[in-house]
C-alpha cells in the first residue's frame, strides 16, 4: 500500500511551512495587496489614477551556487535578501520600483524549519524595499536535491511610468559613469569563489583568513546590497540618469554593454577604486587571470549610474546611503564599439 | 589557474542558449512588450486607458517531479507548455487573463539542445494563450543538479478589473459545481505516480500498459490542460461565475475549499464523472486508498466551476472548447463546514 506520504511527500509539513510562511509573508504587505498567500494567485491592486502609462517591469532570478555556501554554514536567512535586492537592482535599473515578489523554493525533502528561515530573509528584504511578498511556490521534489539542500528562485515585478524608463539610450561621448561600491560578491561567480576558496586553498566555512579578517562565510555570504533607497532620490528628478547597469554574472565587462548604445564604448579607469581585500585575495589563491576576474567578479562595484557631465555633483547630491567607501566617478562614455575598456 | 570555465561554468554556452530563446521569446511578443529579452528587466505596457481599476494577479509554480518522467523520456518539450497552463489556471480562477510569463531553469551543466527544448515548450504555451514570454533567468549550478537533470520554474502575471475579480465569496447553498476534464494527471501527484509505475510495477518509460492502451511515458507526459479558452467567453458575461477552483496538489479534496466562503459545504458526486482508467489502473496497482488517490490526484477533473443552479445551462453555452468527454455538473454546495464531502 503506497500513500502519498510514503512516496516522499509529505502534505502535512508542507501545510506547517505554509502556515509560518503566511505570517512572515503578512508582515511584508503594502496597500495594494488585495489577497492572502495560499490563494491560486496573489493579487494586487494598482492605485487608480496614480500612474498615467504604466510600463511593468519584471524579473526572474535565483541565487546561484552562494546557495552551496550557505548550506555548508547552515545559514539560511541571508540568502532570501540576497535573491530580493537582486531582482530589485534588476527592475531599478530600468527606473522601477518595485511593486511585489513572488519565490519558488525546491528542495528534495521539505523542513519547515529550513524554510522558514529562508522565507524570513526573503521577508527582510521586501520589507527593506517596500515589496510586498505576494506568493510563491514551495515544492518538495523527492530525488532531485541532495540531503538539506534547496534551489530558491525569485520573481519581481514593479512599475514605471513610461517617459521615465531607463535604457541608455540617451547617453553620448562625454558622460560620467559613477560607481556604487558592492557588499561583496553579491550572488555572482561564487563558482569561481568555492572553487579557490574550498578547493585550492582547502579552507573550511568556518575557518578565519588573516587576509580578510573574516571567516570564509562571513565573507562569501555578505549580503547583496540593494540600490533602491540610494537611488530613488536620484530617480525623482527626470532625466538626470541616462543609463543604470547592475553589476551581476560576467562583471562589468559584460553588463555595462548592455545599456550601450551604437557607438558608445565604456572607458573604465581601474585606478579609481581601490579593489576590495577580498578580490585581490582570490586573484592571488586561484591565479585568475585579470581579464577573468573583471568577467567573473563586480571587482567592488556593484551598480554603475551614467549621467551628463555635469551633472555628476547633483547625482552625488542627491544620492542616499551607499555602501562604503562611497560613490565614485570611475569612467566615461567615449565613441567607439558598444563594450568596456579597461585602463 | 582557474579560469570560469574550468570552475564549471561555461559563459558561451550560456551566450549561445541565450540566443536560442531569445528568437522563440520574440515569437510570443505581445503589443505590450517594450523590451527584448536580455534586458535587466522585461518591459511591459499596460495600455493606457483600457483597464479602470486593473488589479495584477500573480503567481509561480513549479513543473513537480513530472520533471523525472521527462529526463527517462529524454523529452523535453513538453514541460514548459506543463508550467505556462498550470500558471495560466492559476491565475484564471480569480478571473484574470494573461499579460506575460518568466521561467527560471536551472541544471547543473548548461546543454544549449536541451535548453532550447524546454523554451520551445514554454513559448508554444505562451503563444497559445496569448501570453508574452517576458524574460527568464538560465542558471547553471554545478553540483547543484544530476546529469541530465534540470529543475524549473514559471512565473506569470496577469490583470483583471477589481470588480470582477472572481474569489468564492458569493457561492451559497444551492449553487452549482460544473467538472471541467483534465487531460491526465497535468503536474501533481507524479511522486506517487512514479513510485506505482517505476518502483512497485517495475516498468520502464517506454513500456506498453496495455490497460491504457499507450506506453508510461505517454501517459504520464500528456501536457496539462489549459482553460483559458473555455473559460474566456464565460468570464465575459458579469457575476456569471461565481468560482473557480483550479485542481492541482492535493486533489479536488485540498483545492475546492481554498474557494468556499465560510458556511458552504461543496458536495461531490462521484457517479456523476467516470474516472479516468489512469487513475483505477493506478489506485490498484498501488493498492492506494481511495481518500488518498482523491487527496494526490485531479482524479479526471483540471477545473471547477461554481454557477447558480439557473445559470448551468448558460455556463454549459458559453463554454470554449473543453477536454473530452467534455464539462458535466459534478455536485452542488450546500450548509456546512467549508470542506469537500463525497457522496
Amino acid at each position: 500500500m503506497i500513500d502519498y506520504k510514503s512516496a516522499g511527500v509529505d502534505i502535512d509539513a508542507g501545510n506547517e511551512a505554509v502556515r509560518r510562511i503566511k505570517g512572515l509573508a503578512r508582515g511584508t504587505f503594502t496597500p495594494g495587496v488585495l489577497s492572502e498567500i495560499g490563494s491560486f494567485g496573489g493579487l494586487f491592486r494598482l492605485e487608480p489614477g496614480r500612474h498615467a502609462d504604466p510600463v511593468l517591469v519584471a524579473s526572474a532570478d535565483g541565487v546561484g551556487t552562494k546557495l552551496k555556501v550557505a548550506f555548508l554554514a547552515g545559514r539560511h536567512d541571508t540568502v532570501g535578501e540576497d535573491l530580493v535586492n537582486h531582482c530589485v537592482n534588476d527592475i531599478l535599473v530600468q527606473g522601477a520600483k518595485p511593486l511585489f515578489f513572488l519565490d519558488y523554493l525546491a528542495t528534495g525533502r521539505l523542513s519547515p524549519d529550513v524554510t522558514e528561515q529562508v522565507v524570513t530573509g526573503i521577508a527582510r528584504g521586501c520589507r527593506a524595499n517596500g515589496c510586498a511578498l505576494l506568493g510563491g511556490e514551495t515544492a518538495e521534489m523527492p530525488g532531485f536535491y541532495a540531503e538539506g539542500e534547496y534551489d530558491l528562485a525569485g520573481f519581481i515585478v514593479g512599475v514605471v511610468e513610461r517617459e521615465r524608463v531607463i535604457d541608455g539610450g540617451r547617453l553620448a561621448p562625454g558622460d560620467a559613469l559613477i560607481g556604487l561600491p558592492s557588499t561583496g560578491l553579491h550572488t555572482n561567480g561564487y563558482s569561481l569563489a568555492r572553487r579557490i576558496f574550498f578547493d585550492t586553498l582547502g579552507l573550511k566555512v568556518g575557518d578565519p583568513v588573516p587576509e580578510l579578517g573574516e571567516t570564509v562565510g562571513e565573507a562569501l555570504l555578505r549580503v547583496h546590497a540593494s540600490y533602491l533607497a540610494a537611488l530613488a532620490p536620484v530617480l525623482e528628478e527626470p532625466g538626470l540618469v541616462r543609463a543604470l547597469a547592475h553589476i551581476t554574472g560576467g562583471g562589468i565587462t559584460d553588463n555595462l554593454p548592455r545599456v550601450l548604445p551604437d557607438g558608445c564604448q565604456a572607458s573604465i579607469d581601474k585606478a579609481a577604486w581601490e579593489v576590495p581585500p577580498l578580490f585581490d585575495f582570490m586573484r592571488a589563491a586561484g591565479g585568475v587571470p585579470e581579464d577573468d576576474m573583471y568577467r567573473s567578479f563586480n571587482m567592488g562595484i556593484g551598480l554603475i549610474v551614467g549621467c551628463a557631465r555635469a551633472d555628476v555633483d547633483r547625482v552625488l547630491t542627491r544620492l542616499g546611503p551607499v555602501p562604503a567607501p562611497g560613490p565614485r566617478v570611475i569612467g566615461e562614455i567615449v565613441g567607439g564599439r558598444r563594450e568596456v575598456r579597461y585602463r
